[in-house]
């Protein structure tokens, strides 16, 4: 391994083959502090042919290797086990936006990027890259590439894999796949790019993307509406689609207690409702036109859901500054929720026509097993995404209900697979949901995947033991 | 073979495994009428079982499969070809459509419904199935997500690949990958869905679809730009998708002599303009409002086009009938040029910002090599795609043009091939441009796609002699 790691000082010179514990330290452990894994060394390289010489010389010495971005991930995808054999390659170096297409609407970038920046160098241009969520300002688009990333702005533009035209990949062998392509129609045989979208950095390394830009709206207006139930949200989305469009550009459900939640470990944050009501929508409409066309669009439709009574009462922001506060309830979920102690965490997806009676049908069966936890029930309405939270009953430390994670997630995820829907809508597999994932998935779409597996990485070197 | 044959028989019975050249011959020439194959059998199953298992005997005795749905397709990839020892695999007699879920937008059908329907029995539920081509009433929407088929809502909409959220596939050994999934977000491995959709048949049969619905605009209107030049065109789409956003639905150019070819033979045909222009966008805007909110936006953005001197001219229809007129000038670029005679077609595509340049330098190369040849050059600019085609110089026969054929595409191909673009946007590969693809493929790409051949189709029964 000497040789192998003189190699690599070779390739990207000493500075950036990272050996020591202090100096990997940063690299190993993940997001939310819950592993932290061994590697033989950090490599930063600084280019694309710096990757693809790294590559053929871990695939020459038979090194697997673990790609890492921000290392902002949930499922552990991209930190190293605990072997201390496998290198860590961080692509956090490769952080240029090589060309901006203002006609084309495409932008060219390093997989090292920070999507923020992404963002920033898109509206310096007048346009708009829509993909937007709460790790914005450390993640990087090859991560987001890499785990297909969701967020908030999916109902209108879809996860990263629509708003991606073209990929650059190093192959597991140390090839270069220059498919940075920006077209909107090109039926010219598999679909690669795809594939590499969502693995993982299973099937190989991206180190460059074409992403699609949009126009930017003129104007975009927040609104918060209370709702009887999940069943009235339901109605909601149908009748605000029906009536807006693609100007509908954000539909979030939150329940009654992840906004008394909120207020309390948050108390400065805005109250927007004297009385508590069930549930909660944050609504957003954008328009291509005008402030004016947005704020008559959102009072007909509300005007019209209140008529219908799908909605109780509606709070509409009336300044810059409202409109933000109303998302920062919706941002400051996850944050109240760390701070009152752990829950267990499930990222689920389901059929959006069936989502009300998933909520009615798994409340009930987690009380009966857990009773008295409590349901921190939120996400992306619109795109039937739920972050589906169980904190422990009144009594119960965490650490004890801890102990009962698999038995929660077998209540909720037997459930989620009973109504049609996803164990991970939008976090990805990584090594955590991987047994979840044998579980959870046929033997012919297992198959499936380990057979491209075995075709593109036939020395299973490209970050073994993540997703089979 | 009889075997197999009888094999056959006993899955689907006699009636449906045909036989005789008189009962085979509708399936057995491409649509148009450029090549006819032979094959040992064609073979109509009536359900996914029966597919299953006559899949399963093909792999038994080393049968190679050609799937077919309603043979439109424009690039050989749906017949045999002349060896005999091919079947024909029929999709047309899966024409169900098996749901509607009006909630989720979403619809299951079975991979032989002919699209028109599907259009319909969404539109019946208050929703709008937004692939539209010209074959639409009779191809079917497995073969449409076989060949990942364009069309013109493409710029507003996506291509199929992008209306499509789950898949049912039998695979080449006889398996059934059961993948119709309803979900907006799933991220749980490798993304096999859009690995079938525009594998063209020769990785799998696709059998059923979940497909993405959406609502129904409240209006749409029609308008003809006449512009100085492509320049324009691109300028054009730039101030619309800033003054529309996805309210722009439609952007279609055609140069004069496009139209100067549909009034030559369709005399009938309306002629909006007094005197001609270089060339017209047909521009289409949809309201999910109201049919007086698509006018007063169409009229700003037209008045603003005009004042900047981005179009001369521009006519806007007043009623469904006149909105109808003007998309057939469109729909009929392709009828007049075949009563007009043969012509060498390409179907490309650029990134939209190279356009203009491309159309400036290639016209000039065609002309240097066949001086005088005249170019039919019309399509959906907003997506990139062209359609790019090369009639006779006046005195030179069909015949001895079409001797030209292949210098005719190194040309263009080459062409576009500098400029960054595809020599395929919406057809496919087929067996027609095997080696055009060889050609200006990667050799890393083309490995790619022969290595996940190889691993699900081991035995090379799936289509063989399409794409790869």
């Amino acid at each position: 391994m000497m040789d192998f790691l003189s190699q690599c000082r070779g390739i990207v010179g000493d500075a950036y083959v990272l050996e020591t514990p202090s100096d990997m330290a940063p690299f190993l452990t993940d997001q939310r502090g819950r592993f932290t894994g061994k590697a033989l060394a950090v490599l930063r390289p600084g280019s694309v042919d710096q990757v693809a010489a790294l590559v053929r010389a871990c695939a020459a010495h038979r090194v697997a290797m673990v790609p890492q971005g921000g290392n902002t991930g949930l499922v552990l995808g991209s930190v190293p086990d605990i072997s201390g054999a496998q290198v860590l390659l961080s692509l956090a170096r490769l952080n240029s936006v090589r060309q901006v297409d203002a006609v084309n609407r495409t932008m060219t970038v390093d997989a090292g990027c920070i999507l923020q920046h992404i963002q920033e160098a898109a509206a310096a241009e007048g346009c708009l890259f829509p993909l937007s969520l709460a790790a914005e300002g450390s993640c990087t688009i090859g991560g987001n590439l890499a785990t297909n990333a969701g967020g908030t702005a999916v109902l209108r533009y879809g996860n990263t894999r629509e708003l991606c035209l073209g990929l650059e990949v190093v192959m597991p062998q140390g090839e270069v796949w220059s498919g940075l392509r920006g077209l909107r129609k090109d039926n010219t045989g598999y679909d690669l790019r795809d594939l590499f979208i969502g693995a993982e950095g299973t099937l190989g390394i991206i180190t460059g993307a074409v992403l699609k830009l949009y126009p930017q709206p003129k104007a975009s207006i927040t609104a918060l509406a209370a709702l009887p139930s999940p069943a009235h949200a339901l109605q909601l989305l149908v009748l605000m689609q029906d009536y807006c469009g693609a100007s509908l550009t954000g539909f979030e459900l939150m329940s009654r207690y992840c906004l008394e939640l909120v207020a309390e470990q948050f108390p400065s944050l805005p109250k927007p409702f004297a009385a508590p009501h069930p549930q909660y929508v944050l609504l957003e409409l954008s328009s291509s036109e005008s402030e004016q066309h947005a704020v008559g669009l959102l009072e007909r439709t509300i005007g019209a859901a209140l008529a219908r009574d799908v909605i109780q009462d509606a709070v509409v922001a009336s300044s810059v500054a409202q409109s933000a506060g109303l998302w920062q309830l919706r941002e400051h979920i996850p944050l109240a929720q760390a701070k009152a102690g752990k829950n267990i965490k499930h990222d689920i997806s389901l059929p959006v026509s069936r989502i009300a009676d998933f909520v009615s049908a798994t409340g009930p069966l987690l009380d009966a097993a857990f009773p008295g936890c409590q349901l921190v029930c939120f996400g992306h309405l619109g795109d039937g995404n739920l972050h589906y939270n169980v904190a422990p009953p009144p009594g119960i430390s965490n650490e004890d209900f801890l102990l009962q994670q698999d038995k929660v997630n077998r209540v909720v995820y037997d459930s989620v697979e009973s109504f049609g829907g996803s164990i991970s809508a939008e976090h990805g597999i990584g090594a955590l949901k991987r047994d979840e994932l044998a579980r959870y998935k046929s033997p012919v779409e297992l198959n499936m995947m380990r057979a491209i597996k075995a075709a593109l990485d036939p020395l299973g070197i490209m970050n073994p033991g993540k997703i089979l």
